[in-house]
């Protein structure tokens, strides 16, 4: 549940952390989303957890500073690929360079003497779209992550769903086509992630193009390489059919997941986020289409379809800096 | 959240009501889930709601009174086909004759002067288990309920998910298996209820046995009419090849749908319930073979799969009457 301080006496800035393969952005946030400081440092050059905490902890303290020193801060949120909210831990991240599981919600919480909360990439997403975004006032939604991979975050009763483990929410994996596209890095068969993510659609495109050897289509004048969903969207945009086809194929594969976790949670509404996201009605068409072709009756018409409102530079760490203000469950 | 009521100067007891589409049964239940009287009428005479609730209210007196009056009853909780929690309605139930919307919390209230609470047959299994069975002091579980139809209640932070408008957890709805089997009633093709349910079950077994005309099975013994889920049972634990392989296509697919609903709330538990339950291991170790290979590692090997507690009897009025001690979210 969410609520915004409204003590004046109560600091009123989070410092919102949010940590990628290749760089940490942070920033100073207020409860409103207004962005008051930002800054970056190299993540992959600290194979040493500790050296880059202390690195952190230098880049921030001019950010602290211009808005009053740590008293202001509330708190610090930390979105990381493969973080647990219950541990305050990033465990086996395949993309960061340090090992096992790393308590660093704690030692962040020492080095800068503020209590820290700390999430998944996606799970901070829906808390700031719940918080500044598409979502705000909404008590149950379903946030879905669409970039390399696909990530989820999901809100139930107003509180973000971590499960038995704090792990739930990884419906990227869902198996939505049995036997399907095998996936890179799980090996799994078939997982919305295949198809639905940035990487997904390159494939799509590069499956139809070898399908149909003798279809026109501007996105022949790529190298395999070269060719990326937003490429098959510029396509698409000047009247390419091949082009289109991967949205449409995308959309129903995505579509139809999405009518699964209708069915789980009843959301009022499922927000996009993401590069994909960019194509607009020409994602968001056949996704809708195909969400309803799957919903029993009772679900038909109901499930708001939404874009997230966050830009996208900005939305990991409004994301992350909203933890601060969400209470344990 | 539950709350066993400690002070003994509140009433002890609830009223536990099971509507189904053929009777209507009720008992006297306390906190421990001890049953001190049973009872039932007819649901399927009555066209009219309220000379059904007359009839019920008439039917329970006796019940009321053996327990010291209506003082000594904390409130009454019905589980119902298509029953809406958020509106104490049942809605459109096909297979009650009552038509459209029914506020049936509402009229119970009146008519019997306790507070009413409803919810469908399935999130009331759920609450039942988490009260008395094989979930209690779980905050984090999914039931499966196996019978003609597929149900199901999800439990997420200790409380049952009813999503934005009071449906949520229609995972028999959810497609498994994209294109597949046409679902009876929805028109959808592939939902996991034309596979795992017992009506599913006798499909595959008569796909089965049509697929392999020389292939010889007990279950050629019976009509297509005669076979059911329970002979399918027999037949396998007699050393019938075919039959086996009935629970092990429908573990199969039973255990891919598990897997995504893991990945959605990481359950510490999925608890099954039902007529097909009681093939045990046949049906339990290939659903488990499956789940587990469709898991990412993060969840391999965690989650339990159990069996309920509750007698197939007794657990639909225990789970109904565990809503009276279940607060409102």
């Amino acid at each position: 549940m969410l609520s915004t301080s409204s003590n004046p006496l109560q600091p009123q800035y989070a410092l919102g952390i949010d940590i990628g393969g290749t760089n940490t952005k942070f920033g100073i946030v207020n409860t409103r989303g207004d962005i008051f400081y930002r800054g970056a440092i190299s993540t992959r050059k600290h194979e040493d957890v500790e050296a880059f905490i202390d690195d952190l902890y230098e880049a921030t303290l001019p950010a602290i500073a211009s808005i009053g020193g740590p008293s202001e801060i509330l708190g610090i949120g930390v979105g990381a690929p493969n973080g647990n909210y219950y541990k305050g831990t990033v465990e086996y991240a395949p993309n960061l360079g340090w090992k096992g599981v790393v308590p660093l919600a704690e030692m962040m919480s020492k080095k800068f003497g503020l209590p820290t909360s700390l999430t998944n990439d996606a799970n901070a997403a829906a808390v700031g779209e719940m918080m500044y975004g598409a979502a705000r006032g909404m008590r149950n939604f379903i946030m879905i992550t669409l970039g390399t991979g696909v990530g989820s975050g999901i809100v139930v009763n107003g509180q973000l769903v971590y499960g038995s483990d704090g792990f739930a929410g990884e419906l990227g994996h869902n198996i939505i086509v049995p036997g399907g596209r095998l996936h890179w890095g799980t090996g799994a068969r078939g997982s919305l992630e295949t198809y639905a993510s940035a990487t997904g659609i390159k494939l799509t495109a590069l499956e139809l193009l070898e399908q149909r050897p003798d279809a026109q289509s501007l996105m022949r004048e790529f190298s395999a390489d070269a060719l990326d969903s937003s490429k098959v969207y510029d396509c698409a945009m000047q009247g390419d059919a091949l082009a289109k086809q991967v949205f449409e194929k995308t959309g129903e594969i995505l579509g139809l997941a999405l009518a699964n976790f209708v069915m789980f949670s009843s959301p009022e509404a499922i927000i996009l986020f993401g590069g994909p996201t960019k194509a607009g009605d020409l994602l968001l068409n056949p996704v809708r289409q195909s969400m309803e072709a799957n919903l029993i009756p009772i679900f038909k018409g109901k499930v708001k379809l939404l874009f997230s409102l966050l830009s996208e530079s900005d939305a990991a760490i409004l994301g992350a800096s909203a933890l601060v203000w969400e209470t344990k469950p």
